[in-house]
């Protein structure tokens, strides 16, 4: 079945969307026709950005490790998914107090955006769960204070474990899974990759139809399945955790399955 | 259809277990008639067995609260949710190297029950998650690392929070939700109330049938689930957490209700 759509045609799109790791680079090196492909869409006059769930790195970090791998990029190309919680929380949340289960990138994040950060549970607007490796029992107390007081309880995002070299580092799914079982209260809502909240945030920053739009990355399950929902073309890519038969097995259809970036250059 | 059961001749028994918080005490006192029932009982030749699902204190602490209270309680009357683990073990996996994401008092009855603990991710047979106020980022690390290594994943207790005046504190639902979320592993077995484990270390320990049995509760679901399930009687006592109309609206449906424990005395 997702196999006949390799040899779909490839349309032209006016924006070129990128998960990060798996799909334009893994660790420390561009992967095989990556940094010519984007250049080239470039120079077609394409926009380019690029995604991450990751919230503990901030965009400029994306943005440098792009421009050092040789893809110059501002960091207002980069999307990752505190920024998506500032975008999140300042369209319904304007001024909210917010107690944070995250690194210090995430919290810097918030009160530039003018957001109050306190460990007071009686004074919470909302909890904010992230990926935290400096996680304590002092934090999961305060969220559980703060959400019997009446919080409200978001996350930026739901990944189980973020890969490292030889393994991987708990991810934000343990901080949101701890909390809502002590407090029996389920998450309202987590603004990374798949939810709306993300393409919204994309869209705004695009302000194009999400129908020219094509979002790359190797996951069916956040990349391909976000853009899906949100009205864009969806490319899955076989440079990083899914192979062509977990592909095959999977509900979500992505609109085609490429082998590497190149593949997206329209013929 | 549950109140008619208020009704119901009380049968004798010849053991008596109990439930502390919130059926035998609450906080630092006891219950009305729970001290004048349990003397009365033992007068009559009768045995009392009170059952924590806490592992974070001792049995000692314990007897000697009970003690203190008017009660005269040896240790060995007393059964929590390491005690259970310790006996889960040494049936099932004696000699096991263990990391613990628990509290020093269940570290050191693990210890002296002569299993080896460490934090070599490497060479754990199980992990084992409870009720852990020292709950930090790098035990979540070495759980995951120990899970994903093929390790075990066990558990005392997996009650939500642990009620303390003016709040609560979170449990080890918190602690078990945040491994199961970032390994994608179920916990294998939680050993306190209401599981059949904690009824074979009361049986095993009283060295009685199961009918001649009653264990009385302030909860439906474990406490008297527990007692049901093993072949006990079960009796729901309405001092604690359970409302008359809340017992009416579940599907366990307790041997007894009573308004107090005078009320377990043989007519």
């Amino acid at each position: 079945m997702a196999q006949s759509t390799v040899k779909m045609m490839m349309r032209e799109f006016d924006a070129y969307i990128f998960d990060l790791d798996g799909t334009v680079y893994l660790g420390e090196a561009l992967l095989p026709n990556a940094g010519e492909t984007i250049t080239r869409l470039r120079e077609m006059g394409k926009r380019t950005v690029f995604l991450s769930n990751n919230p503990t790195k901030t965009r400029e970090e994306y943005a440098q490790k792009l421009t050092r791998l040789g893809l110059p990029t501002p960091d207002s190309d980069v999307i990752n998914s505190s920024y998506v919680m500032v975008d999140f929380l300042q369209r319904r949340m304007p001024g909210a107090k917010l107690f944070v289960v995250g690194e210090q990138s995430l919290r810097d994040e918030l009160t530039k955006a003018g957001f109050t950060l306190t460990d007071n549970a009686s004074e919470v607007d909302a909890v904010i769960a992230s990926f935290d490796r400096t996680f304590e029992y002092r934090k999961l107390q305060i969220a559980f204070d703060a959400i019997r007081h009446g919080a409200r309880f978001f996350a930026t995002n739901a990944d189980r474990y973020c890969p490292v070299p030889g393994g991987g580092e708990p991810d934000a799914a343990a901080m949101i899974a701890a909390i809502e079982a002590c407090t029996d209260t389920k998450i309202e809502a987590v603004v990374g990759k798949p939810s709306a909240y993300m393409a919204e945030a994309i869209l705004g920053l695009l302000d194009l139809p999400a129908e020219r739009c094509i979002m790359t990355g190797d996951r069916l399950e956040t990349d391909v399945l976000m853009g899906l929902n949100a009205g864009m073309a969806g490319a899955l890519t076989l440079t990083g955790a899914t192979s062509e038969a977990m592909a095959a097995q999977s509900d979500i259809i992505p609109t085609y399955i490429i082998h590497h970036l190149g593949e997206l250059l329209p013929i």
